[in-house]
């Protein structure tokens, strides 16, 4: 009975639905003929990566060079760290690229030359492209700066060009299947102008994208060879709520204990705040209107948990207090000194903030430590 | 010129600022014959804290029991808890009860009864109150739920009541001296009419207030045995904007690495995402119209740094990344490889993302690990 002895917040892992989630993954990628390169920033852990290492899975993504070196060290042999290279990095990148196969992300023509100049050890170059989310990568049609980064690679003899990378992240903004397959197709549509334009000269580039919500709900992947999904490994409600997963997919929940009960408000106050779940929210339609919402909220039992209760969510959080509305009809389901699971926004964010996870086996899983 | 040298998100401190910060609001407390219990939960460290006994501090407040206990083992011996206390963490709040002298929030009669019953070291009882801001505190009118739980204190000989706390944190949501003025003098107004009720029973009561916009600009304090604020140590720019401090008095900045440039957005992206300055954001006017804005944007020199640069803001956060929206006037400014800092929106936040600080002089603080 691990979860019932909880006293301070707790971020707790179901491992036998995280498990799931990985090997629906893996399975449906090897129904598809699609490689599974998953991005690691989301668990950061060894122990969740070995039970990727049990479905298969040799090659892992990355988010930093710091995380890159923990999964080093951790005996993965083959990472690419999915953000655009700092080059105020390049004696860390050297060393790690020294000891494992090192893939990178180039977005600039001046990170290009950096690592031509700068860089002992063989890498491989991935260039991040931008079919309309906005974030990072080049946009799919400034393909003048993609000739330059590939004049710069082809100069420099450590440096081979990988492929093109794409993350649609802009499905976290929509809902449902459609609304994710239309941006999934513009996201092809975009690799497969640049594939056909450079494949003559890169006859073995390869194209891989990332989001959690295409990845979960689409079988379409044509001319992908691999992708890089993370926070499907958790989910969260945000996946819910697109469509990426149900609610019982979702492998980690916050536990908090109730601190005050305010009856005037229907409200409970847990200790779990910003610094425990993030303050990430996300805009939901509740009993109060559409309403900015930091978590939704579960019963715990003996190594799982429920369903999210029926107008119950998280409504505010502070450093340390989390402010949960109650629907009138469940006000009474806690008292002062329960124990609340809190269903994430945004698990990637929740785990980052709490380092590590109790599972149902009553074992302390503790995630890499970026923080100096 | 330890700045320069940063090659990974780094939180920097300004030291002579924060220091100032710190002697302004002793002298100001010393000035107003008022107590300054400071709320150590923005800095959450040992060395930060010792410049506070340096002003004369000998008591001070924290928001969680693992912060009590850090705080104990480095020397401070009258600590406040003020959050509700959890009676799920009684075993620790008993052992630390027994080391110092511990001060505990109280909100509900059920609380109350369980501190009677379970525990076993003197403690002093604060009831938090509220005058309006509707997150935690009994409201000053529900004097019923007051009374019961004087009365559980007065029952038990190991609780002794101290007397009313009040956190007005909507000050945070309103703009200007006169503003927060109002509020204040609602709390003021709160806080009167209970110390009238319970004085002739209590007559050593003594009431508390603790937000940074009320301490840092007002002066009227009648009433008031001592003040708690704590984001003042660092200040931010939601401090700035309210008008609590001017931006050079923002102690913290985060060092973030430009990893590309788009030119076609007027856009850069650095390396410090909501793992590193949280996902908090405020509404601000920008060149874009009002926009939600996750920290805004300064030159960084030897050691310390500018005012914010006009028109510049970090317009989005994912977990790692950061984008940054220039003005047009401004975009040549920085260049890939180049150190950009980021003025927090919330420094509480950031510094509990970011676990320490580098300082001018070079030094790393590592502030508490409250992470398991």
């Amino acid at each position: 009975m691990p979860f019932l002895d909880i006293t301070s917040p707790t971020l707790l892992l179901n491992t036998q639905v995280c498990r799931a989630n990985i090997k629906r993954m893996a399975d449906k990628c090897k129904r598809l003929g699609v490689g599974l390169n998953p991005h690691f920033k989301t668990h950061q852990s060894k122990e969740v990566g070995n039970w990727f290492k049990q479905e298969g899975v040799e090659r892992i993504t990355v988010s930093s060079i710091v995380m890159a070196e923990y999964f080093a060290d951790a005996g993965w042999d083959d990472i690419t760290i999915a953000f655009p290279v700092n080059v105020r990095e390049m004696d860390r990148i050297n060393s790690l690229a020294e000891r494992v196969k090192l893939s990178l992300f180039v977005v600039t023509v001046e990170s290009a030359i950096s690592l031509s100049t700068l860089l002992k050890h063989k890498v491989e170059v991935i260039i991040e492209v931008d079919a309309g989310y906005g974030r990072t990568g080049i946009p799919v049609d400034i393909t003048d700066r993609i000739d330059k980064i590939l004049g710069a690679i082809d100069a420099a003899p450590q440096l081979s060009f990988y492929g093109f990378y794409l993350h649609a992240g802009h499905t976290y903004d929509v809902r449902g299947k459609q609304s994710v397959a239309d941006i999934h197709q513009q996201s092809l549509s975009g690799l497969q102008v640049l594939r056909k334009r450079y494949k003559t000269t890169y006859p073995h580039l390869k194209i891989s994208l990332g989001d959690t919500p295409s990845c979960s709900m689409l079988d379409n992947f044509d001319g992908v060879a691999e992708i890089r999904p993370g926070n499907f490994v958790f989910f969260d409600v945000t996946q819910a709520t697109i469509g990426s997963c149900s609610f019982s997919d979702i492998a980690v929940v916050q536990a908090a204990s109730v601190v005050s009960i305010e009856p005037s408000r229907y409200e409970i106050l847990v200790h779990a705040g910003a610094i425990h779940l993030s303050k990430e929210s996300m805009l939901m339609e509740t009993n109060d209107g559409e309403r900015d919402v930091y978590g939704l909220i579960c019963q715990l039992s003996h190594g799982s948990w429920g369903e999210p209760l029926e107008g119950c969510y998280v409504r505010k959080v502070s450093q340390e207090h989390g402010i949960i509305r109650m629907d009138k009809s469940l006000f009474g389901t806690f008292v002062v000194g329960d124990v609340v699971g809190i269903l994430p926004v945004h698990s990637c964010l929740t785990a980052d903030c709490m380092g590590g996870y109790l599972t149902e086996k009553d074992e302390y899983i503790r995630m890499m430590n970026w923080r100096r």
